[in-house]
């Protein structure tokens, strides 16, 4: 069987890799040239925080231990504020890491792997038409302009948050679509190596500059360099827009962010020339049409607060293998099971992303915030099989779909609050009176359970 | 000044009215033949219910007598039950009324009116690109395929819900957009008139049998027809779905609409030959970028289950002839004065659509819903400026903006709980002692007040 794949980005060469050991015969069409070759950007500058959901789909693919090389574990965010003080807040319980990983080293990793199993990479070709009646899609080259048809038995967009494949989708009725932007956009900014060589920050940290309504992230490199954004406001004061001259960000920067200031260098250059870049959430809905899918953020584009973008769309590989192995590769059922299983955990993911910039910018700086997020460590680790904070859920435990990460840590807001009612816990939850009660507090919580995250795991 | 306007149906060709008017040159661009000379439908289907807010823009045109003789007025839902049981609910006090106006007729006139004030309409032009920054629409003749660019001052999208001009504005960055299907659908079916040219039915009454989770609504037509309308889930059963056979569809009649039967001799042929159409809502902002605009369904379609879509584009025209005034011609400034007044109230009228279709289908059945309704009118009728209801508000207060009506009814929904709590009230409000409560409570209301529905009215 053929299957067609628009967009050798990261989920497409992936998921390419897991349909080619199925024995699928695969082809990729990419509208860029070959990033391996040429010297361009990965598209997206973010660097990635790939979790244990990202993981999983390699391991799937046996690529765990080939990523993980090209990875820097950070277990901790190291938070600054405004005098240059440092706070170490732990990700999860000791051992526990997120990964700093290249955005482009990665997508080049996956497109020699894919390749490396017989997928084709076509390059420089844009998607520009799919007819979904009898699964063609029209690409045309770019430096040529030529146009061809290619018929498969598969059609996949796993072409990105602006994916044609999907732009043709919603020209058929009854496709539900939303495109929403948050106000605020962001930059990329850098901070080199020390002249040693070595890292000017904690290395194994993800590093934050929360500002209330705006806050600047730095994420370690392997050759000793930070990649930094300053995510902040279009519009109004503090906004990129009221950022005009060099004064303005010398001040800004002089202001918000004076511990950064003497590791960039480059401040000025980086500012003015690094674009400012939009957040964008795309929901949507059939993912499937016929033998057309979508799948990544082609399906459901997400805004990156939760580092969970890339994972959750290497998690849709994972699902769609299942549901092609409990269908017996019966691609219309299995892509049906598909979006049953993904539709309302990248409905949540979504949801999720964007309540997490508020907790990243603004709350991690609040100190009742920070003492009910040490209670949910304590709870965390004297009742691990009954309370798990929603980071945890979300970035260490694969097998809990994001919808239910959802629903546990709604349950989770109302027993923290119930808790927090008992005089001795709200006074001190060390002392052995604050014990005694939270035993029996949580004596009649149920152990976690949730639903399957695929039908593999009924 | 020149101005183009993309789509001569009904809120293109007022506005185009209203332009030339106003002394610009309008030029109007649409995509099919000339309905006029050709046989071709309008489009859409559903008879339109004219009221107010509709009137009073053709009013500010000068147009509304020359409309007025193409409607028939509707004074009252006419409810009819399962067993054929007939009950009128009055939609407003004495002498209101909305009108029944065929859509293809009030269009034809629209243009011919347009025609007279010097504007131009080439037909069978596809609007293909807008190039926002030179205010440059490129336009194909649908015969040879040709292109051409039209620049002007000012471009103008009125080409409906599934607007050209609004895709060309999509792919600009920050666009805020999203379209949502109901999971009902909708087929047009057909009433002839009477052997003797009569009505079968009341003449002055827009017909509705609901069926909780389906309807079907009939409106009169000029010639002693009806146009009815048959709102029915799209999956499921029942739903248009399990509708395969005219065995199907006689045994749905038969059980659902027994009275309506004897008046469909051509029901077969109809439900088969009509299309099923879908039911969309859009939502998408910002509606102006440079000189280049959306007005009517192509910046918020709604769905028809208010009756308001027309007269929503109709009143977006007349706020922004308003907004023209105060800025005295200067576009940039009017048109963003036209979208900080509109936007709330079409966002609230789209919203208000979807609650009157629960309303329409399923709660006018239910003799609580239907006794609030009479307590609802007695306040209105004995506090006229305390208590005004929300359709009301929305057919018959065209100076009151949707999403001030929506505020509005909001609140007496709470004032109508608490009236009810009053046990006299509740017993038998038109009782002695029931009326010196209810003028107590009463007293202690304010009279109606709003927010203005554009600059005019500051």
């Amino acid at each position: 069987m053929t299957v067609s794949i628009s967009g050798a980005g990261l989920v497409g060469s992936l998921l390419a890799t897991m349909l080619a050991q199925r024995g699928y015969s695969v082809k990729m069409f990419e509208r860029r040239p070959d990033m391996r070759s040429a010297s361009i950007s990965a598209g997206k500058s973010i660097n990635l925080a790939m979790s244990n959901r990202g993981l999983r789909a390699l391991q799937i693919a046996g690529l765990d231990k080939h990523i993980q090389s090209i990875a820097i574990p950070m277990y901790c965010r190291m938070m600054h504020d405004e005098q240059g003080n440092l706070r170490e807040q732990p990700y999860g319980t000791a051992g526990q890491a997120i990964n700093s990983v290249s955005r482009g080293e990665l997508n080049k990793t996956l497109m020699s792997i894919a390749e490396q199993h017989g997928v084709t990479i076509e390059f420089e070709q844009r998607c520009v038409d799919i007819d979904v009646n009898s699964t063609t899609a029209t690409f045309e080259r770019t430096d040529s302009g030529e146009r061809y048809n290619v018929k498969s038995d598969i059609i996949i967009g796993a072409d990105g948050a602006f994916s044609a494949v999907r732009s043709r989708m919603q020209q058929h009725d009854r496709f539900a679509y939303s495109q929403s932007y948050l106000d605020h956009s962001y930059k990329e900014l850098h901070i080199p190596p020390a002249a040693d060589g070595g890292f000017r920050m904690a290395k194994n940290a993800l590093h934050i500059w929360p500002r209330h309504s705006f806050m600047l992230i730095a994420l370690p490199n392997l050759d000793g360099s930070f990649t930094c954004t300053l995510f902040l406001a279009h519009k109004g004061n503090p906004g990129f827009e009221s950022l005009k001259t060099e004064a303005d960000v010398q001040e800004f920067f002089e202001r918000y962010f004076p511990d950064v200031l003497p590791l960039m260098p480059t401040l000025m250059e980086d500012f003015f020339t690094n674009p400012e870049s939009s957040l964008v959430t795309v929901k949507c809905s059939p993912w499937t049409m016929n033998n057309v899918m979508l799948i990544g953020d082609a399906a459901h584009a997400v805004v990156p607060f939760y580092g969970q973008g890339m994972n959750c769309g290497f998690e849709d590989c994972r699902v769609l293998l299942d549901c092609l192995t409990e269908t017996h590769d019966s691609w219309p059922e299995a892509m049906q099971l598909y979006m049953q299983y993904r539709k309302p955990d990248a409905d949540a993911i979504a949801d999720l992303a964007i309540e997490n910039f508020v907790e990243m910018r603004d709350k991690v700086a609040d100190v009742h915030f920070l003492r009910r997020k040490q209670l949910e460590a304590f709870l965390h680790q004297r009742y691990p099989d009954k309370f798990v904070p929603q980071y945890s859920l979300v970035t260490f435990h694969e097998d809990v779909p994001y919808s239910e990460a959802q629903r546990i840590s709604r349950a989770n807001a109302q027993l923290v609050d119930s808790l927090l009612e008992i005089q001795e816990v709200k006074m001190d939850w060390t002392s052995g009176r604050a014990l005694q009660a939270l035993d029996k507090a949580m004596s009649h919580v149920k152990p976690l359970s949730h639903s399957p995250i695929s039908p593999a795991h009924r």
